[in-house]
């Protein structure tokens, strides 16, 4: 099985190609080559199969195609700009989010037009396709009023994906992601961020900005569940979505409060002393319109698993970026 | 009041000019000039105010700058492929109803950037961005799952008018239109033709196909009706919209029998003996998986009416079509 994954450079792309040169195989079929693609050259990795790295901007002419060269059967479609610089340069937003991902399920469609080619695409949504009028738990066929760029663009790819996908052209599965936390490494551009931070920066002894109340309530994911919801929507039998090929993954719905007392259990009160409270007005009006919890019922028939509370989710972090 | 009319050599688009130019007002603003745009040359019309006419595709570089020269206050977008058109040519029905939609948005968002510029801009959508799994009555937040072609690049122009009256380039408003009943004039490629033929046809005397069952329940407005909503949209106040700018409009529910027992109650059983039922799977298929009727709840909240009755909706034909 050959595969490529667009946006492997990022913080879940690059766990999930470990996760699967890992494992070897993907629903029972083994792993023959794979292709890791994103706008900055992806980390060459060691591996028992052929690994190709590629520099490229998907939104630029030809890339697409020339992407497609030796027609992986399994795609995974993770780059993206994310939501505070979608919101902040709106050109760029639309060039990478929509058109990129456009020109990438039509690449795949003339592809198919000599000899067949349906490969499966996974595509990472977003919760933030979501928005006002909002109700307290968002069930599975609530409708779709992103209320920013970033979230606006992701409902369209996942519109296009279903359409592609009824016309036989790829065989598409859009997973929204929950907001991933905890975020190793550096802070990025995603208003969401300090969910992250004020877990990891006192874990690491430094002062973390909370901009919200803590009282807000959010749906969280860590990076080792989002990458288990990637490799299963790579192996699940499709049919079973009908017409409805995106789904809201099961997330873990906590608050603020909820996260610094995970945070106190795990790493005690001079941890969370380290907690600035630090109200921000233009976050806390965004994340006001944000998603709190979800009632994922169809992904969890459809056999995706979440994460079991906040302590696992710091305790995730822990082993996997602190070394246990 | 500068007024643009895409796509106004369609049926509605002719309606809505004859209309504009008889009442010489929108919202109590009087009409200065009128540009009447559309792929084939609209008709020139007979007016007291400039009207100019324009022969170009929307979907081609520089056309939708180009239609913004004298910035109109007020643009209708009507433009489309029709859906079994869309379903037909994958490709056409992308370039005129996705690109030449985005194209148009991105007209004007650049229009503004030398010189503030937001216009209103009404947007016809359809039904047709609704799709299974459907209650037999569609709320105002159902989600769109559409299931043709069409109906996506309905549902996308709805996602972009959103945001680019969130970001403030423009000030959209989208109507989701009812199946368009009786349209005058010879079967366009529509899959829902059927629905007007079976009464048009034997009122001008002639046989017409019914494809099929006559307990078939779908959703309708008048051309006039039409017309009526699209007047209303473009003098509303939209700050009552909120970030949802589109609205599922207030259609009649109506059966395929419905239908013939109007007609019958309008012409006799002379007219329903020439509607020859020969079932066609293909269609039939297509049409159990539409709209059957809506809860037009904020739509009627907002002001707008639709048609009291499927008796009114053929007097309304015979009158504005067939000299009364």
């Amino acid at each position: 099985m050959k595969i490529l994954v667009i946006g492997a450079a990022g913080m879940v792309g690059r766990k999930l190609v470990t996760a699967l040169l890992q494992s070897g195989q993907v629903g029972g079929q083994a792993v023959s080559a794979l292709t890791l693609a994103d706008v900055i050259e992806p980390e060459v990795v060691a591996a028992q199969v052929p690994v190709t790295t590629v520099a490229a901007d998907l939104s630029t002419d030809g890339v697409a195609t020339s992407l497609l060269a030796d027609r992986p059967d399994l795609i995974f479609h993770l780059a993206a700009i994310v939501s505070g610089e979608a919101e902040a340069d709106f050109e760029k937003g639309y060039r990478i989010n929509l058109d990129g991902t456009r020109y990438l399920f039509e690449a795949i469609r003339l592809a198919g037009v000599s000899a067949a080619y349906r490969p499966r695409v996974v595509f990472t949504s977003s919760i933030a396709v979501f928005g006002e009028p909002l109700p307290e738990v968002i069930g599975d066929t609530h409708e779709r009023t992103p209320l920013t760029s970033y979230g606006t663009q992701k409902a369209i790819g996942e519109l296009l994906l279903a359409d592609y996908s009824r016309r036989g052209f790829l065989d598409g599965i859009g997973i929204r992601l929950p907001t991933i936390v905890v975020r190793p490494g550096k802070p990025n551009k995603a208003a969401s961020g300090f969910f992250s931070g004020i877990i990891r920066e006192p874990l690491a002894g430094l002062e973390a900005v909370l901009p919200v109340d803590d009282t807000v309530r959010h749906w969280f994911a860590s990076p080792r569940a989002a990458v288990g919801f990637l490799l299963h929507a790579a192996a699940m039998d499709t049919v079973l979505l009908g017409n409805q090929r995106s789904l809201s993954m099961p997330g873990l719905a906590a608050t603020v409060g909820d996260e610094i007392a995970a945070l106190e259990r795990a790493a005690g009160a001079k941890a969370t002393a380290l907690i600035r409270r630090e109200r921000n007005e233009a976050i806390a009006s965004m994340v006001a319109g944000w998603p709190q919890a979800f009632d994922a019922k169809r992904a969890i028939a459809l056999g995706f698993k979440g994460d079991g509370s906040f302590d696992d989710i710091i305790r995730i972090y822990v082993e996997d970026e602190l070394g246990g």
